[in-house]
């Protein structure tokens, strides 16, 4: 298998981005599997960095860089990504994979034109009205998939019907989870509460029994984890997202204000330290190292620009697993059955 | 000045609420200030909660009861609220404060209800399209106030334009915050970032210019204290409140499952757990006592009906504030003007 990964995308690239890479190579060295990881990119900045992490013995089989003199900036609108510099790392990774000469694309850039360039190259799936991207947020029983984060804003209630069902086999292929139950985002679990969005579609999801519906879930349920895939409209999923990713930060900041008012808390905190480090560590998003944009033709992880090289090391596996599951192909067929 | 407390909202009816209405009315006994407590309910089993904590030295200038033998459950729908029970605790103290018979009126029940009769016996302020209720959440900066949390779902610009002006008015007035930074809650700060109705309310708050407008804010901005009051849709703020009151259950359940790993862990949390304690208790939303329903023609604080006494008696302080800086005189100046 070729998995392209985008060696300019994310904050740190391609610095996070190179070491994240060899890191997976040289598992797939290890394990002596026949995987390759493309690096597209400046080849001499990319060389330098594989260099310095003693991925040399790497190039050729495991790993192999493709040049590109472009590339997209993190902040970069997707409209300027897709007019300007279409000979991009992003644009040529996507290309290798629409013309089959790689399975699947991992980038920790840009997520608008992620999209934008992925929509443009590889188009969507048979039927797909909108492809979408969700991430993951821990949970009481593991973690809930929330979809849509922000790529669809003014859904419809079909749209939100494709998510759920895209979603539901993507879990139920990742984590083997026979029959994923599905939720519906909204301010009351009877079916008639919510807003003009939430009340079509409960009834829609209802009507077409296309998945396990397990009927309306409030926002407290996504870290009680009632559900397995969490189902809203773009906007909602972005807020939620956003501010779920600032309480980590919020709460180390109490800590630290809290430590400060006396020497006995603050000797306690630092006590404890090792003890709070892994209650956040579940709330790092990075954990999950990338999610994958369903609905577009074509395999494509996304993850977040200020990645690790683990995490780009888990997105690389994520991608692997999504190839071989062919969940796609499961997707095409259940949109058109739909 | 006399505040009706609704003795029979709340989970712990009329147990917390009796303890709370005592409270406060010692604190007026203590400070010889000429307020006094109503408390609506049935006068059997509130005058012995009174008995019970020693109230009744207060009874006649501090404290009285004011007997119905109805009352509106907390998980009542607003709609039966209205058409049954209309001689409920709810409905009668509410028609008090229609009278002129009482300032104001505080309850701890069914938000849902309270907004339905408050509407119904009160009506809304002149030229106020619809009423909305708050809450606050910590921030790095204190606290932020999010309108609106689920009352009204389906907004349409001018509502949340409205909204904005009654937050700035109750946030300046109660706060003592000069102007209050007003922002757009979307998924951007640029303005033409979000969904169709953020964007036409970001044109309309930019055109109107009737408070501070900070533009648009983020999900992150909520916690990290970008502006004092925050504008929603009901449906998007109703879930961020969810999300976001599950928070501290979720990190609980975490510190137990991390305290439960090995002994050293288990040891290091016993030691951290007073320090801990003082940093969720910010994120306690009792903390604020109660949020009113801003809009409505009457003063009226409605609190979360798991409020504790103390958490009454700061509602009941809220109340009295709100009578006293007369904001609801200020909004329908500032309505009429808008």
């Amino acid at each position: 298998m070729k998995i392209i990964v985008d060696g300019m995308g994310g904050d740190e690239a391609p610095l996070h981005i190179v070491d994240g890479a060899v890191l997976a190579a040289k598992e797939f060295q290890d394990k002596n599997e026949p995987h390759q990881i493309v690096l597209t990119g400046p080849k001499e900045k990319i060389l330098r960095r594989v260099h310095h992490c003693h991925g040399d013995a790497l190039l050729g089989k495991y790993l192999e860089i493709v040049h590109t003199d472009e590339w997209i900036e993190m902040h970069e609108s997707p409209v300027s990504a897709l007019t300007k510099k279409t000979k991009s790392s992003m644009h040529l990774g996507m290309e290798m994979v629409k013309r089959g000469e790689a399975d699947a694309f991992v980038s920790m850039g840009n997520t608008g034109a992620v999209m934008a360039v992925a929509l443009m190259r590889l188009g969507r799936i048979e039927g797909v009205a909108r492809p979408t991207i969700g991430a993951f947020f821990p949970s009481m029983n593991g973690r809930t998939l929330i979809l849509d984060i922000g790529t669809n804003v003014d859904c419809k209630p079909n749209h939100l019907l494709q998510f759920a069902l895209m979603g539901s086999v993507y879990v139920h292929a990742m984590y083997n989870i026979e029959n994923p139950k599905v939720g519906l985002l909204s301010i009351g679990e009877e079916e008639n509460k919510g807003d003009d969005l939430t009340v079509k579609s409960n009834e829609l999801f209802r009507e077409k029994k296309l998945f396990d519906f397990a009927g309306n879930v409030e926002g407290r349920d996504i870290l009680n984890g009632t559900a397995d895939v969490v189902i809203c409209d773009g906007f909602v999923g972005n807020v939620v997202l956003k501010f779920g990713e600032s309480v980590a930060g919020f709460l180390k900041s109490r800590f630290r204000s809290v430590a400060q008012k006396n020497f006995k808390y603050k000797l306690m905190m630092l006590l404890a330290k090792p003890a709070l480090v892994g209650v956040f560590k579940d709330m790092d998003y990075q954990e999950y190292g990338g999610v994958p944009l369903l609905g577009v033709n074509g395999v494509v992880i996304i993850g977040h620009g200020s990645s690790s090289p683990k995490a780009l090391n888990k997105a690389i596996h994520v991608a692997k697993e999504m190839v071989e599951k062919k969940i796609n192909e499961v997707i095409r067929e259940k949109i058109i059955l739909s």
